[in-house]
């Protein structure tokens, strides 16, 4: 559904970029967990703009005001609505001219005049933010069941990070400000970023997410396969454009007797040599870690001349964004994906009645 | 859901690979529209195993039995079920070898021993026969719409198929038996196929589909973009690792000036110069050609030994198939992705009130 | 969904009344729950019809054969899939005057002329027949955890069966052809279906399903109450004009302090000293039984003349069917009903992680 | 799903009856439509608690704050969130006792002590405030396409009202303040009222909702049928025992003579003499007006002693509520139940692409 996501977990998200705040429901969460609001805080100002000349100068801090579902600190089974204010919004007119690559285009033709489409609307990657305080909830919870989610940026400007080396380098990703793991590299995918709004230009990249210690057996075959969840809500993040699992497009360049990852029995339980599935057979996860990455497109607003039609009078123009952008969202993205992860997990582990969502179900 | 898909046209799927057949239902076509069921038989051909040296040698004429929904060569509105027998199922004793790559692995984990796991079960490509024929009686109403929608392969092993130039190029596809553009590129293909199987191994590629007059404002932001919508249902298709829209991983690595597709005005058209976004921004169709590709892995079944674990004793031990397996299932794998796409789109187009679903609707 | 239903437990039915069969994919049924097919078959022959003078002489052995998703008479996991064949459908020529009481009128404003009508079509009542062959297998499965559930007819023509006395007297009704706790008011009813099939007319009732032994805590506030659940199933089944839970109607003429129902704390559990809520309070069940009633109007095919349009050239007509049909559908309507009532809680039990979906889950 | 709803047309509420706040989000409304926010808030008004010596003493403006999905008085497409302040909550603790007849129970059993059961927390009748506004939206939405909607009183305390003649009859309901036909009985169910406050007590009743002016062809055979989708909402509905629709369960003792609607042509339109089947054949609208009933229990919070259990200790105890509550939820229902049937029939009209929801869509 448009704006509603999730089976046994479910999300509501709505707000404009420009308008009054933007929030979210969270409907399924169990009873009686404990949320640390201050680690949910903490998850929302990685994601949150005007922290660093990588991202874009609009302030926002971003602080979510909880309306229900929660009592001294707990939830309580019921629905958990949070807003988050808007503050620093210019509500300059909106522009008749369509932002090349924005969803300007697909917007007008869809609700003709009447979206609001200052700052992007409804459309704006700031919606990304209730993803992030929705999977924060979520993360908390799957924690305490021993899942752990890390992120890491693999790729910017084409400039690429090097492979992990197991769960254990994982660990090392959360003390980052810019998490990779070839720490040269990521200053030369810096550097990158601040050329590129050297030349009132944009560059994109690719986020990695893996969940250590997820239990087999999550996912169904076909439609609520694992990747199609997760997938799912990938796609649903403004700027992605390509998903793969495991070694994803690269495995299909392997001979089956490379990409096939052996089975092996270590302490009892099974596990594969290799992780080239990336934690997921049949659609159904294995106990291996999960790998999933996103590929973000470059930004589409950005200060070069670019030829376009101006919606007031149909005639060909030119357009050139003066405003404040990012000129790369995928340091800020991390998080995004992580807690779209999460979400997508969280909503798994509920439907496959993995733990009891009401206390005494 | 697991094994049913769908918002305004709802498929369910049923069936193994080794059992009485398998089958499907669709519910939700519009009533009256007429159904061409050789065209249908000829897309299921198309997927048929049996029918070449680069294929399996198991044959199965996957012709489908309608048993309801249809009455005079026209939908009835009603549910349309139809059943596929299995006629050339070799019921050899279950290995209780794990197979590498196979959802053995993780089903066992799900289902314990209860899985009817012959010849890879109801997780088996086999399934994918549903999804041509619902993806063949999609595409026909679709069609009469105006809609086109065309497959190729790109890539196998690694070696891959040049860029298309428009759709009028696409036109000479549906008329190619292993569909590429350049054909010295398909000879080599072939050629890495028959490599790998003369090994006992397999490879693997990425198939594209492209849907053509699609009009603008299909899809939703957010969690029914019509990335989300498309990918949830290419990664159900056994196989798929990867799945990108547009120039997809490549576009993240381009800058924002060269990425955003310049807008401009053709006959009273709003269109795009460039086609980078695949016919969609913001989750919602541009009216540009709809461009997706799917990376398949190769086939999990090959007769290399591998490392594995008998079930039986949980002992380590070998594994070499010996039975009929495709070598590469990408070619295979071309109907099926287009008739995902077919279903997706239909579903949209439904949903978004397109056109009536009854008559008098 | 029109024609699929379910949350964790997915149903979709398909199928005409004059084609060449019926039936439904059941998915979502824990892996390794033993199948008794002789069960089955008996909950099928309770629905058959042409089975005594109270119904219509259409003769329908209606054995289900099994497709999919069992082996060695357990669930494999994968969807279950059960085919039932029309025999005895006398396809005359479609009659073009409307029948009075009959879907036909609607479902000629929404399929014009192509939905398939003869004998009903998918509309018919036989369409029940897969609900009660997924119902039974639901059955089984909440059986081997305590939940018994019996159904029983309250009323026909305005004829009442007395009230209950507790979980015990329900056991009597499996045993009885007329399931009623009052045989003389049983007969009084017999005696009034065969009054109307004499004058060529038909009447109605009202049928009760209770389910004991549900335990506390299935359902959610609001849209997933398990009234809106089983109430949403009911008014599927043809026919259905009203539903009510507990004492239903009646209880809105109690005052506050006859209806509540007070709270007592016996061997430890707590339950209440009347029941008059029907075992759901604030839409979750309490433990105590479950009761529901749903009214069936009088079956609108009958012989008496009635006034009604002729579509072939819309002009006033008078109809007067002379086909077979069953004077009073509510003595076959019992076992659809509990079969509803077995769904619902099944969804619901399954929704809640009540027990283990996989057998690893 | 719990707390969402809704296929085409989504609402998800929250919320508790003495937190923050309760509120909605939208999300599929069409874009470009005009709302009358004073026309909603004066269907906000109806509801609302403090207003008569009939209800509650509790006095909120229940006035609604947008946040999102509306600009310049007109729909963007956008997900539309309103909040409504709780103001006159009084946090007094919450009592250990378990209330006879409410959530108390069935929450306790479900959530353990997680739950926020203040003031019936998230079970409230507070929570049909959000279905009210979502109600209003939806109404005017349909208004603009020719439907009326209507609701009455039809029975309080066992006191009838007559029965309605027709839709021009209906349209002198929206003008009356405790809408009934007969008034003289209306002023026999006000008394019954004030008597059962008097006596610390409650009694029920019965709420009449009626949509003329339907377009026929909504709704679907089976789990969509027009009844089962108005079922579940109204079963949402907190105090809501029973349903039925035309002539309810009275038409299961008519024969079927007497039942059927004989079908008629009147300028060109087919019609029914009679409306037994409340506009609605085989799940589908007929095009006749759409009547509903809904049965409420009365409200389980008296001030009469009543057994219970006091959950500190396990121990039996007596309870009498001392706080402020309706001696009767009926009158204040009747928005309630007219808000349900205009988010039924918004739904089912987009779903059937009745209109276009985007407005180029």
């Amino acid at each position: 559904m448009a704006n509603q996501w999730g089976v046994a977990l479910r999300l509501s998200i709505f707000g404009e970029s420009h308008g009054r705040g933007i929030g979210m429901v969270v409907d399924g969460l169990p009873a009686g967990e404990k949320v640390d609001m201050e680690g949910v805080q903490r998850e929302m100002a990685r994601r949150a703009p005007g922290t660093s000349e990588l991202s874009t100068a609009r302030r926002e801090p971003d602080r979510v005001e909880i309306i229900s579902g929660l009592l001294e600190g707990h939830t309580t089974g019921a629905p958990l609505c949070g807003l988050i204010e808007n503050r620093d919004a210019r509500s300059s007119d909106y522009d008749t001219k369509i932002r090349p690559g924005h969803a300007d285009l697909s917007a007008l033709q869809k609700y003709l005049s009447h979206a609001d489409l200052r700052g992007g609307g409804h459309f704006s990657g700031r919606l990304t933010a209730p993803l992030v305080f929705a999977g924060a909830l979520a993360r908390q919870v799957l924690e305490r069941r021993g899942v752990a989610i890390y992120g890491r940026i693999t790729e910017i400007a084409g400039i690429g990070d090097r492979d992990g080396e197991g769960a254990e380098e994982y660990a090392v990703l959360p003390g980052r400000a810019f998490p990779v793991f070839d720490e040269a590299a990521g200053e030369r995918m810096k550097a990158a970023i601040l050329d590129a709004r050297g030349a009132s230009d944009s560059v994109g990249g690719v986020v990695e997410a893996v969940a250590c210690f997820v239990p087999p057996g999550l996912g169904e075959p076909f439609f609520r396969s694992v990747e199609s969840v997760t997938a799912a809500m990938l796609f649903s993040i403004p700027a992605v454009k390509g998903v793969e699992f495991g070694r994803g497009f690269d495995i299909s360049r392997l001979r089956g007797s490379e990409a096939n990852d052996a089975v092996v029995l270590e302490k009892n339980v099974l596990r594969t040599r290799t992780n080239n599935n990336g934690g997921i057979l049949g659609g159904i996860t294995t106990g291996m870690p999960l790998t999933v990455r996103a590929a973000f497109k470059p930004t589409p607003t950005i200060g070069v001349g670019q030829d376009t039609v101006d919606m007031s009078d149909m005639s060909p123009a030119r357009i050139a964004s003066l405003g404040r952008h990012d000129p790369c969202v995928v340091p800020r993205a991390v998080p995004v994906v992580e807690a779209a992860l999460a979400l997508c997990l969280l909503d798994l582990f509920l439907e496959a009645g993995r733990f009891i969502k009401g206390c005494a179900g």
